[in-house]
């Protein structure tokens, strides 16, 4: 029987030892065909793909169509139909799948030199194959491995007319013809590089290998080695946010893992501290029970089951052998019919998995981690913890939400404290094609879509992209100890008119008597002139109860105003609340929550939800409420969200419908803020914040005749009874 | 050691060779604590529950507290725990949990002689340790159960004082001081006939056994039997809904099993041709993957995962040995710690469950079967299948809503056509203390608020009960074969004022080349003067595409109209549809839907949402459809709703997300109507309707130079392309 893995690709991509005992799993696996049970669904639905594409005949159709199309859709399926019949062809043996990568290629290879500028051109950045060079790229990514596997076993005539006729003009559009996509520092870029740097490896080029690692201009500003340094903030967090992190992770783990096989010296893996497997790690942690958070323009129903990531992880095991990625393994339950694949898979079956770890973590942004950061603290473990996002990070270029200080919460397996994530439907006919909707720029991208500060109506930077990608927060604390974590971040940059400034501190607090931590939100701001300061929160659940006299508008329901968002906000009611009443619980999927808030003088609550002057229903409709302070040059919004109670519809029993929570408090000493809080039990925790992140600096403050002294930041207390 | 299930219980329920079998292997599993998993899990939160009860003490409060108070719920506990520490001493022959059950009984027995009316009376049918007489009735069901498993074993002494002191007195409190309850023909009589039947046989006491049974007025139209006969159809149909039916069933099948033990002679379970085991069978017919239709007042989360139906299933499978209850007590994973739920649990393990089979079924309504029907359409199996409701049964009672000929549509897992259920938040306290909310009356009741015809924005019979519970549709048709499934009724008295006639045919209809089958609906109505016609449809989804253009309402939006719950909608855009434009296309949960209608002369179609006029924020906020005639004094609402597609956002990937039909046309001739559905694909399938049925009458009729020829009602027709 044929050698499996007997090429480049078998040499795997592991330290020494590892890749040792991997290859022999392999061939022992490959002789018995007993393959582990992941691996062999795998290879199954391999099969059933790989047949159908044969049974259809090579089909190569003139570039045509634009995204969605049908010249479109059929050049990507041939490309993952050539990958798979190769690694078919690896793992099998079978002449069938070796002619028909054969045959496909060599239908290109007729194709390809009579292409031009694709004729459904969607931008400047125009492809051959594709409306564009991305996918011409991706399209080059996986064909390239293809035609790894098979190349030495062709006839040297198809050899040549293959490389030349396909892939050194592919590559050469893509670098050469395209090299202000090849060069710049981007995803695009990385997928280009991708394509031309394995291609290199291939065709034994080193000139092609060369540009795509240091682009085309020679060791420099571009390439891919400079993309893994810029690309990434030392702690591996992608500026775009985690939906296109996940994207980027593709390329940047297949070439990388291409690189380590060709020319080891390199040590890619090891490149920058291990960048790029701190980055799988990264993106891993950027999720919430298997799904991305979905700040920036991102579709929230993207999760680890996702085709990057399966090759990624893959990858990265192979490299790390970390037992952790195969808990994620296990949780996708799939993978990819790679050397990677099968070893990975083999390992999970032998039972080495060990649980990934998800902690508190703050994620630096930018090449030097000082543009900000996304700071993440988790309380227990499992489906059930509680998350809390805070995004400190800088705009993340075109794709960013101008939502500086925003948040999100997670508890009991449900986003509570929600992003909306990206207006849009993708690939859906229907809504513009599968494009980003109008109402991703009018409603999506605006600040009061988001869970942070709007001043006098108008997003941060005026949404101005320029002026966003020029400033970032400052991520001021990060701390994660029992009972209390924080993250606290300032900007005064967002509106430089009106000269705000604000800061914000995030918390988890544990409370006595309390099941589950409470978020505890502290956003402070001021401004240089009298002005309109908004706090939305946008929350799943059902209202059950209002702690307030709400003036409802139950016949006609007012649009909250003409832009910035706010055009696409139906007012449901407004309140002045008093003391004690400035509360509301909703009801989300059996858990109840209560938000709670301090109300400062002035404060009026305006409720409210999505979908106003929205004329082709592309909205979401979710609701929001808006604490709002007119006329002024500070404020400080104190909030509490607390989780409690349980509604079980088929026991047909409630437990603790209502707030555990007797009175919120917020006193302002000397330079200090104070919160106090009370349960109906009796018990009071208080937390005081200095604003000032010197740890050795002591503080100290007497509330109501106790003295509260700490270092630093800020700090919880008991104060018991 | 102890015999377990040495008393009365343990002579089971089932038939002798069944029930010998099951003693056996009842003794055995005690013997060695070899349980089967689901009923040992069973015991293990048994235990945990009657621990932590035993730990607080015996706590028998003054009753003072309304339903969801504290006196409350501390005797719900105390019903409940009772029954589980008798039935543990049975099981392990602990002292501690025969003295727990005895002390509580005890200082029942001490409570009960000093007790009156409760104080918080709600209604006329007060109780004594509850508010009202019904949870007394149920408290009473679940204490005679511990009772009867320790009674033999107290000293004489004690046994007369409870005897005398709480079961004596309680019963005379159901039967004789409540009679007007008690000789009710309604579910609260059932539980209170239950309790006292049940003490009746435990004391030995053939009075009580024989009022129960028979009524305190003796043997005529009251008590348990005569409820058995006229509170289910023939075809086990209990006339207020799945919802209510669930709960009945428990006192029924719970007595049953007592009189089966005890007056094995009067072969209860044979009765009226196996009534209580057909309605067992009903209940859990009348679901879609767990759920019950939600129907009349309805809390919608509620499964067959309910505590009335663990009881139910186990106490059936001991009478019936029918192996698709064991796959219901499966997909439960829960059970009762009775030897009947012992033999359950016993079979399931070893393997003897078979598939239930939801299946299309015909249920007659009333107790002759003549007031209407509920018809359900299945196609397919398993969580994904398609099923058709339509409700054409009679009111209800007070429980019941205004929706004569309504109709719901499961699909894909999820209800497409829904149902609201009932406005109600169960033992919410911020809700009306968990009552029914007065959006319950004004909305959820309403006509409007269900998917069938409402004239001149009236509710059907003007929204008067007494009116309501005099008529009922008639079920003209039910029909299933392959490719065609049908259910056709009428009603002329939902309008008497009006004189509207009204009649509909819902099917299930097979396409050529469509991969699931078409919901079709014909709904036609007359009136003797020109009136109003409106057909809405509630659907769950999100719009992907209108097919008509729409006078679109984005910054003020209008509240539909005044009354019968047309102040609920709010308005979001009216449109008058032309042929080929007359649908439009959601999106839910992954998959697609299109509604497609007739547009009929002088249709104008609505589209719009509830929650208008609903200060406290109690209702959901669903979309509406509604196709509109106005001053006409016939109609004809044809529409096809079509599943369709596949939206993968894990793989970025959408299949047919766009309807696959060209045309749906109706063609009136002679008395007939026609419906044809074109696809693009070029078939045509015809449904041709003669509207009357007698199975022999033939019908002929001649279609654009086509003669369809059928017999009977109505017929499908593929007309190919």
């Amino acid at each position: 029987m044929r050698t499996v893995f007997a090429l480049a690709m078998a040499a795997a991509i592991a330290l020494p030892t590892h890749a040792t005992a991997q290859d022999a799993t392999i061939a022992e696996a490959a002789e018995q065909r007993a393959y582990p049970p992941l691996f062999a669904a795998e290879m199954a639905q391999a099969e059933t793909f790989v047949e159908e594409m044969i049974a259809a005949g090579v089909i190569v159709p003139v570039p045509r169509d634009p995204g969605g199309g049908y010249t479109h859709e059929q050049h990507k399926r041939n490309y993952r139909a050539m990958l798979l019949a190769a690694q078919l062809y690896e793992l099998t043996g079978e002449p069938r799948y070796f002619g028909f990568v054969r045959e496909m290629l060599l239908e290109y290879a007729a194709l390809y030199p009579t292409l031009g500028e694709h004729p459904a051109r969607a931008n400047q950045n125009v492809g051959r194959l594709f409306w564009q060079v991305l996918n011409d790229a991706m399209w080059q990514v996986h064909a390239i491995q293809a035609y790894e596997i098979i190349r030495d076993e062709l006839p040297a005539a198809e050899r040549e007319r293959i490389d030349n006729d396909v892939f050194r003009r592919a590559s050469h559009f893509l670098s050469v013809e395209s090299a202000a996509t090849f060069n710049l520092i981007h995803n695009h870029a990385t997928w280009a590089t991708a394509a031309v740097g394995m291609t290199g490896y291939v065709l034994d080029d080193e000139e092609m290998v060369r540009s795509a690692l240091y682009g085309t201009a020679g060791p420099g500003e571009a390439g891919f080695i400079r993309q893994a340094e810029l690309l990434f903030s030392p702690d591996g967090y992608y500026t775009e946010g985690p939906y296109y992190q996940r994207f980027a992770m593709l390329p940047f783990m297949v070439f990388a893992g291409a690189i380590e096989r060709n020319q080891p010296e390199l040590r890619i893996f090891e490149h920058r501290d291990g960048i790029l497997l701190k980055a799988l790690d990264t993106t891993i942690q950027l999720t919430y029970n298997g799904y991305f958070f979905p700040f920036n323009d991102a579709m929230r129903d993207k999760s680890l089951n996702t085709a990057e990531l399966y090759e990624g992880v893959a990858i990265g095991y192979a490299v790390s052998g970390d037992p952790a990625l195969l808990d994620i393994a296990r949780f996708q339950n799939r993978t990819v019919i790679s050397p990677a694949g099968l070893g990975m898979a083999e390992a999970l079956s032998a039972g080495e998995a060990e649980p990934f770890r998800f902690r508190s973590m703050l994620f630096s942004d930018g090449p030097d981690g000082d543009q900000g950061a996304i700071a993440v603290l988790r309380e227990g473990t499992g489906p059930n913890h509680m998350a809390l996002v805070a995004k400190n990070a800088s705009q993340g270029m075109g794709h960013g939400h101008f939502d500086k200080l925003s948040w999100q919460l997670y508890a009991m397996g449900e986003e509570v404290v929600t992003d909306y994530g990206a207006a849009r439907f993708l690939n859906i006919e229907a809504k513009e094609g599968g494009r980003y909707l109008p109402e991703n720029e009018s409603w999506a991208k605006q600040t009061i879509a988001h869970n942070t500060l709007v001043v006098n109506e108008q997003s941060h930077f005026y949404g101005d992209l320029a002026l966003a990608e020029a400033a970032w927060p400052t991520q001021d604390w990060f701390h994660v100890a029992d009972g209390f974590q924080a993250s606290a971040a300032s900007i005064d940059s967002a509106y430089p008119n009106e000269g705000v400034a604000m800061e914000r501190l995030l918390a988890l607090v544990t409370v006595e008597g309390l099941a589950q931590p409470l978020a505890l939100d502290v956003l402070r701001a001021s401004s240089e002139t009298p002005v309109q300061f908004d706090l939305p929160l946008h929350y799943a659940g059902h209202i059950m109860r209002l702690g307030f006299d709400l003036e409802r508008y139950v016949d006609t329901r007012p649009v909250l105003g003409s832009g910035h968002g706010y055009q696409h906000i139906w007012e449901d009611g407004r309140a002045a609340p008093d003391e004690g009443e400035s509360f509301m619980t909703w009801l989300l999927d059996g858990r109840f929550y209560t938000y709670r808030f301090v109300p400062q003088d002035g404060l009026e609550v305006i409720l409210g939800e999505s979908g106003a002057n929205d004329p082709d229903f592309n909205l979401r409709r979710e609701p929001v409420v808006i604490q709002r302070v007119m006329d002024s040059s500070d404020a400080t919004f104190v909030s509490v969200l607390e989780p409690h109670g349980l509604y079980d519809g088929a026991a047909e029993q409630t437990v603790e419908g209502d707030s555990r929570i007797a009175a919120l408090r917020h006193v302002e000493a000397d330079e200090y803020d104070v919160i106090l809080i009370e349960t109906l039990a009796g018990e009071t925790v208080a937390v005081a914040i200095s604003w000032q992140n010197d740890p050795a600096a002591s503080h100290r403050v007497t509330i109501e005749s106790r003295e509260l002294a700490w270092q630093g930041y800020a700090a919880r207390f008991s104060l018991g009874d």
